[in-house]
């Protein structure tokens, strides 16, 4: 194969990120090139045939994408590709992949790890440790509790799976109602979320981010989930409505929340979240183990061996609905 | 049934203590007396027929022992009878049993939770949310993990149960060594403990506190596991050796430790645990959910019952080994 023939591939990373582990086996098929804002990328793009994107929040791609001139396919090594559907990407026959299935099981480890330490009161416990305070209190049991997960793809799924296998009653909603799911007691519709929200003790997101999930969680589904109800949010900041999630809190309408994303990230020093007790954070981290780095330039490299052989893509991304659908 | 014919059951409880939930119940079928020390124990014993025991720590038994004129049975409500087996009780005819089953499944559960907690980091997220710090890191797996559960009684199994139900890969410590068990990957024998100690990612302490217990946990073992393992004990706390576990944690033999219980309760204000950030800690507390003390009361209830019409006990102490015996 001649230096011309090889297919060109740009990897678009965030400002100051290292590039991603694995780089030399993709060179060995592909010329590679380096971006990391709008301007590298303008540089970059002219005769790219294929992108991976690893900077989930850019907006360098909507910016550079006029000089996008032969691109055929962009991987995000991300399960949400938010900030990929804009018009320009969507109307174009650009096709997208994620990466589903990475970050399944170690984000439903996650969420199971939340439901247990609210459970056990935790964070009091440490609170409680860091001021050499003993202090006995009754616990909650988490067997049999009730778990609304929304958004019921691969996360959802999996996250289904490990809490019903940990003894609690999961529920889902997904666009498509259904009562003979392998991992939810029942699949409910996107339709009835309303009707459900008062059912659970906790609530989990994992849905995508999308015009119709942007702001579904605010003062009204908050007064609609139950006074001891957690929320647990590990898909996109945007879903929840930070300022109502507050006064919900503040207000006792919800119990408490763990949230590994937020509207603004790095969430602010100084936002008022911080501080409160009821509350549990983390830094957009939930599904990142320990080489999750290599894993996704694996799944690339995987995919892109198929692309140079003109085969079938897995992962593709519905760019109408914003997100892989159901296999 | 006149007032004479009527059983005599002494409650004993710890200083200070509130009588148990439900004890109208119990008088109904009895004459209740209630002691919370050695003298008002000394008062309550002579004719007192059946002691219920709800102060795990009572040293104040063996102290009124030779007041017992007519004692047949004492039940724990505790799943650990250490306090009870003093050489007067256990050479005489009275029969123990104890609380066996009411608490396996929150243990199980906190168990769990402890461990996706040092695998997520959780505690380090809880100090840095503290700080307003927002800090990524990259966490474990939990899935596979090698769990060696030390004790695999009616609480171990079900930990073994509950945590390979979540993905990770539990093996026991018990009498008798099988490799045919439903709860565990396989059962080891006692004198195997050291040689599988170097092969745990998660030691788990769910023995009972007898001779053969008591400070067994010390330098050695805590040398012959991982470095990156760490210890969680939900068992009693004289079966480590604190002074060895915080050489041990501080030298870096082992990774991390989550106590519920301790050598001495309540851990006394400037203890160095308390400090020590690879650690995580409660109040004794692990198995105790919302209403355990009403469901220790029915416990006894059902049991006494069974006295009452000459039938077999449930949850028989073997008091020659410390412990209620396997069904």
């Amino acid at each position: 194969m001649t230096q011309q023939s090889k297919p060109v591939v740009t990897v678009l990373t965030a400002p100051g990120e290292q590039q991603p582990p694995g780089m030399d086996a993709l060179k060995a098929r592909a010329e590679v090139r380096f971006a990391c804002d709008e301007q590298t990328l303008r540089d970059t793009l002219p005769g790219t045939d294929v992108m991976m994107v690893t900077d989930f929040r850019t907006e360098a791609l909507e910016a550079a994408w006029p000089c996008a001139d032969k691109l055929q396919w962009i991987h995000a090594t991300s399960a949400g590709v938010d900030a990929l559907m804009f018009p320009g990407l969507i109307e174009s026959d650009v096709v997208v992949t994620n990466a589903r299935g990475i970050f399944d099981r170690t984000i439903a480890e996650y969420v199971l790890c939340t439901i247990l330490m609210f459970a056990k009161d935790f964070p009091n416990s440490i609170r409680l440790q860091h001021r050499h305070e003993w202090k006995h209190r009754d616990t909650e049991r988490a067997e049999g509790k009730q778990v609304l997960v929304v958004g019921a793809g691969s996360i959802g799924r999996q996250i289904g799976r490990l809490v019903r296998a940990a003894g609690l009653q999961p529920h889902g909603i997904a666009r498509t109602p259904r009562h003979d799911d392998p991992d939810f007691v029942a699949v409910h519709g996107n339709d009835d979320l309303f009707n459900q929200l008062p059912h659970y003790d906790f609530v989990v997101i994992a849905a995508p981010l999308t015009p119709q999930t942007e702001g579904l969680f605010d003062h009204k589904a908050f007064k609609a989930m139950r006074n001891s109800a957690r929320l647990i949010n590990i898909g996109r900041g945007p879903i929840v409505k930070t300022d109502d999630l507050i006064v919900a809190l503040e207000d006792g309408e919800i119990a408490g929340a763990a949230l590994d994303v937020f509207e603004e990230e790095p969430l602010p020093k100084g936002h008022p979240l911080w501080d409160m007790e009821n509350v549990i954070m983390t830094a957009h981290m939930a599904g990142d183990f320990i080489g999750w780095k290599r894993a996704l330039t694996d799944q690339f490299l995987e995919n892109f061996d198929l692309w140079h052989k003109g085969r079938d893509l897995f992962n593709l991304v519905d760019k109408r609905l914003g997100y892989a659908g159901s296999k």
